[in-house]
């Protein structure tokens, strides 16, 4: 067994530091784990298997001699150092925006095209959160009837924004409650105890980027243009866990009972499906899972072909740093 | 001018302090107010215009020469009381499921089919919250361009359940701030920081009731049996206020800014459409608001007559207490 140094960018956020238990939880085989950041916050301690290993600068030279990076640092410091560190050998996993849709970037999700990962030149994206927990749902749906289209709306959580956002909810919410005063600042309004129909920016068809990534990474990760998708992304005051509600129409039509056991039998997917007994997806059972569940399956009222799913996942673990790390062990069974 | 002997049954809900407040609000003329709840509730003091109003306990006798009553009380006792107060000649307006769906009884939306309240036989049924403000907004879209399918994804808050929904929400919210324990009572989940996909009972087709209640009550308002229509129901953590996401298809096409112009012009619906400016409907918005708020306009990026609507509403006073006044009001201009 081979052994790698591996180095996690954006260490310190939500999902750099999950990157990091991720690693410890399953036992990533690691010769130096290295921690990086930006400035303001190099000199924390961040703890890995009962040690303390201090985050660093991250600067031109970090990744030097390391193997594997994970990034969690955003479009602007992934693209920047993703270049540098691929340029000199280490292979990339980059969970920002700034890759997703190169050519010449794999987007992968394990479960579903683990293949794609063959074709790297260095970097690998990892998904949006919001579509990584659609396309592991739809997978087997997709290989066994044919999908021909999509609509979602979204109830994703505010971790997905990060840690000063789960900070203004939790602020917000407190001074709701006392009825004091508050201002927004790292969402346009107020978010505690309201919904916004606003993730990331929009873009010039009056989509938000946010519902754009559903639908071009969608394609892209299924190899499918002609899927038609279409997708309503909204923020609601949860805290980790990002829900959507989907309806799809496929090619070949099947009982609700077949559906739940085609869904039953696929990788990494949970089946929670007995409403009357009230069980269903929820995002706050999403906390400490790394399954993506799914459940209120129905059939359309009146298109024969049509299905209604409710699918939940933890955007933090699944719909991200999970899904990098699976990349990684994806990637070092090839190195 | 005429001036009436109205009563108000559940007077010490959320809903019917809500139709108190209207009917002072909009200067009903009154004869007399007569303010009924259940036993439990009886001795309770409300204040309109500026005098307090003892609520009575209601009985068999209650509604005797009494013009017009509104009620919220349930399903059980709108039944009840509906049947006894509508055969002794009272006019009774019920916000419950009791009789929505009986095709003797009138279900109103005034904006949309006044003329069904013509039809009355002594009971006039206020439709579900999620419903009026949908077709409120559809029906500008129905006449013009025809509306042939509909796929509804709604957000609804914590107040469509009730007085102890909304302090549960607020326990809940202040012993997870607190990080103490909590049992659900009134939803069979925590609902604080969570989203529950489950409004009302579970049928057997695996749809919920609310689901159901916005298929059934589209289709009757709209005269129309002929629309696709289904809906995923979903309750999110917020005070007042229901979103929903709205997909509908048409049988004309027209352009966004037609669309637009086509909204702006219908009683009751107020345009907010400029998401680059940060401008969309918004649950807090709908506090003090009696319009329903419609925006993130947007064409299905792949069917030519596919749209996009994000439909916001105050379920207390639109969706519920506003609407059973303004039908009152048509009501008494017919008397």
């Amino acid at each position: 067994m081979s052994y790698y140094k591996v180095a996690v960018l954006g260490a310190t956020g939500l999902v750099g530091r999950e990157m990091v238990k991720i690693l410890e939880e399953r036992d990533f085989p690691l010769k130096e784990l290295k921690l990086f950041a930006s400035e303001r916050s190099a000199g924390k301690k961040i703890t890995f298997k009962g040690q303390k290993i201090t985050v660093e600068a991250c600067s031109e030279g970090s990744f030097h001699n390391i193997d594997l990076a994970l990034f969690s640092a955003g479009t602007e410091a992934g693209r920047f150092y993703g270049e540098i560190a691929s340029r000199q050998g280490t292979i990339v996993i980059d969970n920002s925006n700034a890759f997703r849709m190169d050519k010449n970037v794999p987007l992968v999700v394990p479960e579903v095209n683990a293949d794609d990962i063959l074709n790297h030149q260095g970097i690998i994206a990892n998904p949006n959160c919001s579509t990584i927990q659609l396309v592991l749902v739809l997978k087997p749906i997709y290989d066994e009837l044919g999908v021909t289209r999509l609509i979602i709306s979204t109830y994703q959580s505010v971790s997905g924004t990060g840690k000063k956002a789960v900070q203004e909810l939790m602020d917000q919410t407190e001074s709701i409650m006392a009825a004091s005063g508050f201002k927004p600042e790292v969402y346009p309004h107020q978010i505690a105890f309201n919904v916004l129909p606003h993730i990331d920016i929009f873009e010039n068809n009056f989509y938000s980027r946010e519902e754009m990534k559903l639908v071009r990474e969608t394609k892209k990760i299924l190899h499918d243009e002609q899927i038609k998708i279409s997708a309503t992304a909204v923020r609601v005051p949860v805290i980790i866990g990002h829900s959507e509600s989907v309806y799809l129409e496929t090619r070949k039509i099947i009982s609700l009972p077949e559906l739940e056991n085609l869904l039953n039998k696929a990788a990494g997917v949970k089946v929670l499906n007995d409403p009357k007994n009230n069980i269903y997806p929820l995002p706050v059972m999403s906390k400490f899972k790394d399954e993506v569940l799914v459940g209120r399956l129905r059939k359309d009222l009146d298109v024969e072909n049509g299905y209604h799913l409710w699918v939940v996942g933890n955007n933090l673990r699944k719909g991200a740093a999970l899904n990098a790390v699976q990349i990684a062990e994806h990637v070092i069974r090839n190195f």
